[in-house]
């Protein structure tokens, strides 16, 4: 009988973490960092997407492009970096021809104008299965300025950044398990899903304020409970602070139920991060000059765990926690 | 009646040239550079390979992590880099279960201990396809000595490093394609298809010796071919110079066509690589220091296309050249 398999951390933590680098922060963070010019260091993160798993093989070619940028993006903004550019492989069925390929490429050329970074060069190869697109970009941040997973401290608030839920909301309309609502909310959730839009300003902002940091790519739950193994602190969330978009806002009050999608599904791309309580201000001014509404959620306290409380400050209990890929 | 797909080439230059920063070299060379710390400058590099096209379902995964790792380390060392680090991205089926992983990353940490370098990070997905495996390096080099594709000049003296056409055998070997030699002219030419050596060593040495470097992962006239584009030259290459091993000696001598072998076909990761006909010396210096056999094979010429000159000094024709995944 087969042994039950390893999860995706605990294959990393088994596996991979015992050959990382000093720089690779031990596959604890989401970045690694190497020393660059004028006291600066470089931020880098690879991520891939699969066809089917994290995109549609009708999606838009170029919102594809976009949403693998942009991910890899979400955690140089996580970090306070600033974009400089990326390196790209694609392992590409024949139905890609050069059509789909051309508007893949007008999808980057769009988002590298918005985001100021460039392509460094990479590799595309033929396959006989479903594309996959991997991604590996490189920002740049002040010296000792990146904001880790790990400098939570008991007593921090916990931020997140916009609204959450759309995403996995949106995801819930593409597939057609979310009806009943007006095809504004459908638009917004679903672009949502699509488009997320990495907070780099928010994050270069951040730097010196926050203490701790992640991007909420596998949902707030897990994404929370990365910087508290990190930090080696637990957390505690009130859900009814979580904030929602007003489409999400609709679906959440008719299906209460949903509010799942705000704690523990993914694809958000906002920020999580922990601030100490006297940086409120400090916070709220780094929101502001980027535009970017900010939350306080919860706080850190001493533990390992992160807990939900619900509105009667009741303890809310998850199956599971973040999109697992195994 | 759809158009002809473009090849690989013209993809890049159409779809991806445009997109990329000045480090990219245009997407010209192999690899990007970037500004280091303390002078030096950093050289990126991206490549993937895929089950059913890079290698088989039931290659030992110890080696299908080396052979990752290697075909990017081999183009770091046609740049005189030495490597500093790695990102690393998998889509895996089912069927890559933990012993899998586990034996595909004892196979990085031989590797890793044997180049001295370290993982920085990445990423694993669930793919209903086959595996795909993205791996970027990241080298080192001191500035402005990094040897480009674009420096060769006519005049110079074309070498290439170790043997030619082993690996392109030993996959005939591996395929049932090529039979009547005896097990230890197999079991060298498989392993030279399997495991790669990067030139690292002899790179460094050539970093101010020679004046244009490539890898050869997709044959020696595609190759020298980019490297002449880059350059804005041609060459001549003389076919009875080409550097064999006594197996694919004993292949050809008995079968003369297989020399096309060692001509058009890749996965050698040998160097090739031009100096000016004034440092033959010092080229035959680096070569005994770094232990590695160099070999001049031809001649850089104004012009842009690569010859080949048989030992009659006749023009030979290829059908094509070099691997196309297009």
């Amino acid at each position: 009988m087969a042994a039950k398999p390893l999860g995706e951390f605990a294959r990393i933590a088994r596996f991979f973490a015992p050959l990382a680098l000093p720089g690779g922060l031990a596959l604890r963070d989401d970045v690694a960092l190497i020393a660059g010019r004028h006291g600066e260091q470089y931020v880098l993160k690879a991520d891939a997407i699969v066809e089917g798993i994290h995109f549609f093989p009708d999606d838009p070619p170029g919102d594809v492009a976009r949403k693998l940028l942009r991910v890899n993006l979400s955690d140089l903004a996580a970090k306070g970096a600033t974009p400089v550019g990326y390196l790209l492989t694609m392992a590409l069925p024949k139905a890609r021809d050069d059509r789909w390929l051309a508007a893949f490429a007008r999808g980057l050329a769009a988002d590298q104008r918005k985001y100021r970074l460039g392509l460094f060069g990479g590799d595309s190869d033929a396959t006989r299965g479903p594309t996959v697109l991997s991604l590996a970009a490189i920002g740049r941040v002040a010296k000792g300025r990146a904001v880790l997973r790990s400098g939570a401290r008991p007593g921090d608030v916990v931020y997140v950044s916009g609204t959450l839920g759309d995403a996995a909301l949106g995801l819930a309309v593409i597939t057609g398990r979310l009806k009943g609502i007006g095809p504004a909310a459908r638009r917004y959730l679903a672009r949502r899903y699509r488009l997320p839009e990495p907070r780099l300003e928010l994050g270069r902002r951040l730097a010196g304020v926050a203490r701790a940091a992640a991007d909420i790519s596998d949902g707030l739950v897990a994404d929370l409970g990365h910087v508290c193994a990190a930090s080696g602190v637990g957390a505690i969330v009130e859900a009814a602070r979580v904030p929602l978009s007003v489409a999400a806002h609709q679906v959440i009050a008719r299906s209460p139920r949903r509010i799942r999608a705000a704690l523990i599904h993914g694809d958000d791309y906002e920020l999580v991060f922990t601030a100490p309580a006297a940086a409120a201000a400090r916070v709220a001014a780094a929101a502001r000059a980027a535009g970017v509404r900010v939350t306080a959620v919860g706080r850190v306290v001493e533990g390992h765990a992160v807990r939900v409380l619900d509105a009667r400050g009741r303890a809310m209990r998850f199956g599971r926690t973040g999109y697992r890929h195994f």
